[in-house]
């Protein structure tokens, strides 16, 4: 890979060839990849960007860490629609508000774009079979990508897991285990598993390739903005490795010179469940919390990528809020409502924060924001009814109908 | 309009001028749209197309009647993947199979087609109100699309509609009735209401410019061929309008000379509930039948558009099949876990009717095929899940992992 000059450990710092079945620091520390933006800049521009018909994440090739050679493998990830939603700037008290619904991915989350990556490089490995352990998205989007790719799926996550993540699963043909226990748990038997039996790692705080999947959302942005940077990107933490790699993404399109500043992160947490922003907002080490929220995407009490995440707030100059599940559920609707988009609970989860700070008066008057939209409310239909409401029933007759109560 | 001439009707062929809230004919009968297609060359060409941008089902606007000077509302909808599958092809004994997966619509179906047409001319009309009966994908469609244009929705679908679909109906803040009675009531009700209140009707088989937006999949299909048209598209059925909007689609790229030939259509129907496919198979005219299927979106007894659907069938020298509930169930988990695409039940129809031709040796061994996936499984879960099995449980413990058996 003529763009990657190695992977760095972001703890100790020291530097490993980019082989495609890295994973870890030997200090434990997660390892970020490193490229050469300056020979970047000879291969990449605005102008040969727009040119280029492929319509999915790997259209950002020169910044993605694949051999030249490489045929990208998976379902068709990325280019997700941005929404601009004037209605609800204007309602929220800021310049523009753009929506950017990354649930229209194959499998129905962001989670695509680092499963495509995993097994991409899981096939530049030489492995055919591929594991990771998680609260639902990657996983379902791993075992959707693998089976299109034709390699083996071991996957382990909570019990808890909304139906709908667990029939893609078994959908897909994963070799699904659903561990009595929290996520932590889940994470120490896919780890212990894995080393037995030499799967390709697609656990994303330990494989350093998945957040340069990830990150190509954020690249998206900056192109769908015609490379004019907005001032805040909102997003749902849990893991981390997600607000990681929209920080990554960011990053790059300013060390090639594509956007002249780097966005502020807003991470937005579960109030019952939020490790990462307590470590930002205190300045302490992250503490393991419990997991209460039902927003199962990001009830991540043992953050596995602290590190990346807390460096990508604070190198952004970001704000941490955290939000209650009553709020989440009335962000669902309202974004619903108001433009269209119906996102998981956690999908949802930067808009709530976003309402909050334009009710404390802490969003300026002239901010653009983009707000990441994670996942598709699909995914978890029983919360989803429980936050609107059933529908009301009647016969065939005229009568019974407007005797409902819709014109009252 | 200057690229429509009129609409006629299919069934006395009285012509009306295109306005944007036309319905039927005087005399019962559907309304085609009718277009000026030596107008329309002089607009559009092969070349033209390569280099829009619009990453939509707006790309192909001089073959849709709106105005020159409408701006599309509604969400992002088209431009969906076609996955080729080889596997599948090689299984099946057929030279190429593509997959349209329509399921990655932005309300997880081809119904957004319609509906982003049907919020389109309900403002081109002047209305603020739109209503419509479904089985489900219509009503969530129209939702979804309504509210990021911000149009009201009355909606009507039979109470046996599954839980996704309700849930994205709710949450879209639609005013949402569930008829007690078979999709045949819940039509007849929502064209009372229609009637007495005077809101823009959305029912697919009364408005003739849904079926113009259904039929940009097929412009799509002939697109991402590169304008080599398939052998055969293979659809499944239900109401008729989704095969009609098929037919068109592929008609118009040939009377455009896009394309060289029109695909023949294979009609997939329920066997629970297949009536257009009796009319067709016995030359009888259709007569209603049961709605003895678990695949919703196509559990349609009284069509409401069995003309034009079989007229498509019959001009295309169409194929006609019907499959059990258990061969739609085979084919779910077949396409999910072959091709990597979770459609759901009616969505996977058009394949599980390949997989039963296949069987009995009726498609010819250089046909090159293409299949339409028309919604996302994450529409009906427990559907799903009833195919697909529940995961195996255990602690985070190795040993349990062990004994569950995957390795046996």
């Amino acid at each position: 890979m003529r763009n990657v000059i190695c992977c760095k450990c972001v703890r100790c710092g020291r530097e490993y060839p980019a082989v495609p079945d890295i994973t870890t620091c030997e200090c434990g520390g997660i390892l970020d990849v490193i490229y050469d933006y300056e020979y970047i800049k000879t291969k990449l521009s605005k102008e040969i960007l727009k040119k280029r018909e492929e319509p999915t994440m790997w259209r950002y090739r020169e910044l993605l860490p694949i051999e030249e050679d490489t045929v990208p493998a998976g379902l068709r990830v990325g280019m997700s629609p941005m929404y601009e939603a004037d209605n609800i700037a204007a309602e929220l008290g800021i310049a523009k508000l753009y929506i950017k619904d990354d649930g229209i991915n194959p499998t129905a989350s962001l989670k695509d774009r680092a499963s495509a990556m995993a097994v991409t490089k899981a096939i530049e490995a030489g492995y055919d079979t591929i594991a990771c352990s998680s609260t639902g998205n990657a996983a379902s989007s791993l075992a959707g990508n693998a089976a299109r790719a034709g390699l083996k799926t071991y996957i382990f996550v909570p019990a808890r897991a909304p139906k709908g993540k667990i029939a893609q699963l078994m959908m897909f043909g994963a070799n699904l285990t659903a561990v009595d226990g929290s996520y932590e748990e889940t994470f120490e038997l896919s780890k212990a598993a894995i080393e037995k039996y030499g799967w390709y790692n697609r656990n994303a705080a330990i494989n350093p390739y998945l957040g340069e999947g990830k990150k190509t959302v954020a690249h998206e942005i900056c192109e769908q903005l015609c490379f004019k940077a907005p001032d805040y990107v909102a997003v749902s933490v849990g893991d981390g490795c997600t607000v990681a790699g929209v920080y990554k993404g960011l990053y790059d399109m300013y060390k090639v010179g594509f956007i002249d500043k780097i966005p502020r992160i807003i991470s937005v947490q579960a109030e019952g469940c939020c490790p990462i922003n307590t470590a930002v907002m205190t300045g302490e080490p992250w503490q393991p919390q419990e997991e209460n929220t039902y927003a199962d995407s990001i009830a991540v009490g043992v953050p596995r990528n602290p590190d990346k995440a807390i460096n990508a707030i604070k190198d952004s100059g970001g704000i941490c809020v955290n939000v209650s599940d009553d709020e989440i559920r009335e962000a669902q609707k309202y974004l619903a409502r108001k433009a269209g988009v119906f996102g998981e609970p956690a999908g949802v989860t930067a808009t709530a924060g976003l309402m909050k700070l334009s009710r404390e008066g802490k969003l300026p008057h002239d901010a653009v924001i983009v707000s990441i939209v994670t996942g598709n409310g699909l995914k978890d239909i029983d919360s989803a009814i429980k936050a609107a409401g059933e529908p009301k029933h009647c016969k065939n007759d005229l009568k019974e109908f407007e005797a409902l109560g819709f014109f009252d």
